[in-house]
């Protein structure tokens, strides 16, 4: 199968190295010229941890044009805040029929991404499915080399429309098994973990990161904050729950995306997973657990919670510290209800009906 | 003079050391058993760093009433969280003419005290004053030994109401000389800088402290927490505006407060004021910089700024976040309008005519 991958950050480079050691027609684009330069000359990436090998990837490129020529499946592997800007990048080069797969979307990425087009009078029918989150817990040693830390077991996707999902589904069922239908982009946008784990722990260590101390982000768990994360996805559960959505506690999700993980308590989880053993803490706070959390992930739940008059204090409050702590005013490029399409929805129902058909 | 010093943590044991040093009459009280056990067996208290010697203290006590029998001046030491509970165990107690400061009151320590007075219908005529900070930095090394690392040059202080405040200063005198006299209580309580260096810092902190890290709390500030202390302290000046108060920002004030302190920036002055070289970070986020400074610094803020139609965004992130950390509902006893006995006030006229007058 032709497949592009969109990215070469730790996801796009363990995608397209698998795909190709499976034998798919791959190409692998990146905006970054460098990267692009240091994998076409290793002509691969190799694989180490819970897949070994080496994927030798047929066109490297930091060409979109040439990426996605004739790809049957795109997968977009890109962090979440570059998915309005692919949109507008990708939109004269879609081709009909092609299948768009953000992995993750996040929350509300498919709807960013299908604003961002239909802005620009884009009327080719093509396929826009979002994954729940990306297929493996992974990190880039060198460019070119990638530790597989963990492998998720299931893999929620959802197309908007709904109604594509079933196609999507079969289509990728080629490259991927882990997939399994979400009645809708709520579903993959809602179970937004990272929204939840991430900006409350770089907020809950902010000092400890700027005094450059060297800490692992799971590992180094701690009561208080992972309680304050359970309140923080109380939220989440209850804008699920507004929307008819029976959601994925934080806690329940660890043991539900791994393995036999133990523990009782969401810290313990955390703490228990080897899947999430060996990731550090990142050694900024100007890094995508905010830059890219809070503009696709704490931002948009707010708004999707705004639609459905459910109390989103403790989001909010996120959102503001956060903002005040980078100096950074996300509304500029976060996803609100306008830039999530749904300017016009007064009610659950009419986000429903827009998600459903339209 | 008899003084009566309630409170025998750092700074009561201070003040009733150095008092006692300088020939008044000092009776201290602590609730605390064990301490005033201690505290009799060593028969007063040892001063270390910026003050040396020995204050042999004439009474100590857990008694009230034997503390503050015929004391002239009662010097409340206690963190602000108790000046409700002590209002209401002195009422019965207190002697017609006695003044009573509240060191440092916070935000609206005094109006709470009086509110707490009202409710008992209380009638004597007494005195009520709060200044602004603790004369001291300091530190027990062990009960009946402190550690005085830093005196405050000038302290403001403010009787409730302000027409009352000279007469307290003439008699205070007598006791300190760094003591000047604020327009209001407002003023008193509106320069609570705790209440903006405390919480940030915590917060930021949280997993650091819960992990066990040791730091210094001021001299290993990072520059993103101390810029995020400066814009939580615009809104504090904000409050000050709409009251007619030029308040002293939190870079001013670490200048204002301390002699000869280098920086150009917030982070700098408190990274290099030598009176705040030693300070530890709390052991616990349980702490006084969260259970004392919300509910008597960032709660009242939050309510002055209601009244005056203030912006409070930051004010209420910090309340609402440390609330959900803690599993703490500070509006259970948190000063609020009603606490500060401000319920009638629609306007910051109707609080000025109240604090000023009545």
């Amino acid at each position: 199968m032709k497949v592009a991958v969109l990215g070469a950050g730790n996801g796009g480079q363990a995608i397209s190295a698998y795909l190709s050691m499976q034998g798919h027609n791959v190409s692998l684009w990146d905006r970054n010229q460098n990267i692009v330069d240091e994998l076409i000359k290793k002509g691969g990436v190799r694989l180490e941890g819970c897949i070994n090998g080496f994927g030798a990837i047929n066109i490297i490129t930091n060409n979109l044009k040439t990426a996605i020529c004739d790809a049957q499946i795109i997968m977009i592997v890109t962090t979440a805040n570059a998915h309005g800007y692919l949109a507008v990048q990708l939109a004269d080069l879609l081709q009909e029929g092609q299948i768009v797969v953000l992995n993750p979307g996040r929350t509300g990425g498919v709807l960013e991404f299908r604003e961002s087009l239909k802005k620009l009078n884009f009327s080719k029918k093509i396929f826009l499915a979002e994954t729940q989150t990306l297929i493996y817990a992974c990190r880039t040693k060198e460019t070119g080399v990638v530790n597989i830390i963990g492998i998720k077991d299931k893999v929620f996707l959802s197309a908007l429309p709904s109604k594509d999902t079933s196609y999507v589904l079969k289509k990728i069922q080629n490259l991927y098994t882990c997939f399994i239908a979400a009645n809708n982009v709520l579903v993959t946008g809602l179970e937004n973990i990272g929204a939840v784990f991430h900006p409350s722990v770089i907020i809950f260590n902010a000092a400890a990161i700027e005094r450059g101390n060297k800490f692992y982000f799971y590992r180094e768990m701690t009561s208080a904050v992972a309680e304050f994360i359970e309140k923080l996805d109380d939220e989440r559960l209850a804008i699920g729950k507004a929307y008819g959505i029976d959601l994925i506690s934080a806690k329940q999700w660890v043991s539900f995306a791994y393995k036999n993980i133990k523990g009782d308590s969401l810290c313990e989880r955390m703490q228990n997973n080897p899947a999430y053993y060996d990731i550090l803490a990142p050694e900024s706070i100007h890094c995508r657990q905010l830059l890219e959390d809070i503009p696709t992930g704490i931002m948009p739940l707010i708004a999707f919670g705004e639609i459905a008059g459910v109390k989103t204090q403790l989001l909010q409050s996120v959102l503001t510290i956060a903002s005040v702590l980078l100096q950074k005013d996300f509304t500029l490029e976060g996803r609100n209800l306008t830039r999530l399409g749904l300017n016009s929805c007064r009610s659950v129902l009419d986000v429903i009906k827009i998600i459903d058909n339209s």
